[in-house]
């Protein structure tokens, strides 16, 4: 079980969150829970960091930071004890949470759950601080932010836990966001694949890095509500959303004998800037002389379009980049226009990526054009597209967001019928 | 180095914190900084934890009340850094500072310095997070309230430190509470015995546990004020007060060709309550079914007075105990009523204990009749009488503190000259 900052901001939240622990226990699970610092906390900590020192040792600030969660994993265990539970608290180097020395944005290698199962089946209730681990040079180290996803579906594994669930502030993961869409549906399962496309385009559930590790590990992830009624049902009883296997979706589609669904769900991200660089001369080479500098800045290119040459050998490259990257990306390019050879360079920050998700997709080579007919017959123009095995994704004006994620829900016979 | 919560509360106090250590290793010093959490962060924790489970699990309140000085360590390693310096954090499960497995009130054991006098050597500051370690169960431990001081001198012991400066809200170590008497004197020399004299008797300014510890271990602790301007001359130049041996304190006499001072300083007390108790039956075991039970209720009982016996074969008793456990005196006395067979119980919390203390008094018999005397010329009645090797105490009506005080500030010849 892993519980965001939200539900752990402060003693009467945590007396909530240990209710929900414990009736777990009491269901005959044997229990760990991953926790996050109180919402906030983290936030307060960094403040001090840079204010310490703006260009801080790494090392130094994980130190600081990582006291956040080492607190409610503290607290936590105590208030479980106060409900009569056994339970106790292992910080990363206890366990230990092995890591690489990448301070500050460290990578899990290894967890070592001996000790921590030994007490889990004598009935103690591990508690473990998420986003903290133990690098190779015996230091604290941290994650990076929203590290504590990845720190619970690393302890599943680490556990060989029967699933992670994981509690946020939204009840599990809907066909697409249910403050645009309001006939968005909350879907029973999810492909770790979808779920990756849905992240990584704007749905803010789970940390990228948490549901990759999920699918490397084979660990069957729920995500759920943390705000229920202490005597609410069970998540084994009310479930959210499962973020399975292809192979155990296609198993609980037929028990479920539910119609396969080809898409699973419409994200949008208004995160993204346009950048064009017209002119360029069609010539081996001139392709690389722009993204080379970009990709040396660690900035993260997404959908590039190359626009079919023109008469005299020009070409125009269109692209995207994240909005808070676009000042970065504007000075590289102009500081290089003569090595790239362009005529302008245009950027456009007011854009939207709207994708349309699913494994059903891979064999159905419509579904491109139904999104392209659906917006075309609405006047959205689309100003690029991109395509995976499971995403097309389209580039259109931020204005028209809603409205396109509306129509393409309803077009995909996604809206609920409640 | 040592610098209390006051001198570490918010990053801009850790800067000037920080540009004293940098101060004394540019003098040519290497130096390891014990820190205590941010001032009022460890009472917000504390409250956490109170919150969390009233009766809580001393070990998990370690895990969450350790953090404070996690992140001042953090902070001001960083922060050393952002001044070109080398330092960095050894928290107190890295160094190890072993302690036993009394979890909130942990004892030092030992504390392994290899490592940190490596770094030292090659010219690192060490940062250590006082009041912390870790127990023989792995896990964290604390020193209870105030234990900072006790690390401080623990790790001085450890790197055998010429010397350990604790950095303080006061300059040094005075005759008498210079609030009581403007004309109080700081002391350049103080010895250990006395400074615990001291200590035991309401001069706050360092942990008797952390005096004790430096005279086990032979450790020079200078006590000074951390409210110095950047520029201002080093603690080498302008000293505060030098806690030392007896033999040492007899060398700088001689070298200083000051007279000797049979007085150190005057201290008082006004945590200490009294209870009575009337017309015990003056037979063995009477005075045993007193204490007996407040020993075992962890009740410091300090002065003990019991009257020559009256006719009929009754006696009657009086001692004190901290202010903050009368409460529980009265109500173990009262249940016990009938198995120690007393008439009265009275109790009265409004007594202040007055003490003079120095290690000249060993071989002056006058020292406590110049007390009583000085007190009586005054009209202020002496309600009880405890002396030790180096002290003689007398407890009074509490209005009277501040008199009693400067009476015997000024028969001692303690008052300054300026």
């Amino acid at each position: 079980m892993k519980f965001g900052g939200t539900s752990m901001a402060g003693t009467e939240r945590i007396r909530r969150v240990a209710n929900i622990v414990r009736r777990q226990q009491e269901a005959g699970h044997e229990v760990a829970v991953v926790v996050s610092a109180m919402a906030g906390e983290t936030d307060r900590l960094v403040g001090f960091a840079r204010e310490a020192n703006p260009l801080y040792d790494p090392a130094e600030y994980d130190v600081v930071v990582a006291s956040g969660e080492q607190v409610t994993s503290g607290l936590l265990a105590m208030t479980l004890q106060a409900m009569g539970c056994k339970a106790r608290s292992w910080l990363g180097w206890q366990l230990p949470i092995r890591t690489d020395n990448a301070h500050a944005k460290a990578r899990i290698e290894t967890i070592d759950s001996q000790a921590v199962l030994a007490s889990m089946a004598s009935g103690e209730i591990a508690v473990i601080p998420g986003f903290q681990g133990m690098g190779h040079d015996g230091r604290v180290t941290t994650l990076g932010r929203g590290g504590s996803d990845t720190s619970a579906v690393a302890v599943a594994a680490a556990v060989k836990a029967d699933r992670c669930d994981i509690y946020t502030d939204v009840d599990g993961v809907y066909t697409t966001d249910p403050r645009i869409v309001a006939k968005a549906r909350k879907l029973k399962h999810v492909t770790y694949e979808e779920m990756l496309e849905l992240a990584s385009v704007g749905s803010k559930v789970l940390q990228t890095r948490s549901v990759s590790l999920a699918m490397k590990e084979g660990v069957r992830v729920q995500v759920l509500s943390s705000f229920i009624d202490d005597d609410a049902p069970l998540a084994d009883e009310i479930p959210g959303t499962m973020i399975v296997s292809d192979e155990e979706l296609a198993k609980e589609m037929e028990n479920l004998e539910m119609e396969s669904q080809l898409i699973t769900g419409i994200a949008a991200d208004k995160n993204e800037a346009k950048v064009t660089l017209t002119r360029i001369a069609d010539r081996p080479g001139a392709v690389a002389a722009i993204f080379g500098p970009l990709a040396q800045a660690n900035i993260n290119v997404d959908m590039i379009i190359q626009n079919i040459a023109k008469d005299k050998g020009e070409t125009d490259v269109t692209f995207t980049v994240p909005a808070a990257d676009l000042d970065r990306t504007m000075a590289l390019l102009e500081e290089r226009k003569d090595a790239i050879g362009f005529y302008r360079l245009i950027s456009d920050s007011k854009v939207s990526k709207i994708s349309v998700v699913g494994v059903g997709m891979r064999s159905h080579a419509g579904i491109a054009a139904t999104m392209f007919r659906t917006l075309a017959e609405r006047g959205i123009n689309i100003q690029a597209i991109s395509t995976s095995e499971i995403k097309v994704s389209v580039l259109i004006d931020a204005d028209e967001t809603e409205l396109a994620v509306r129509v393409l829900h309803t077009a995909y016979g996604l809206d609920s019928q409640g």
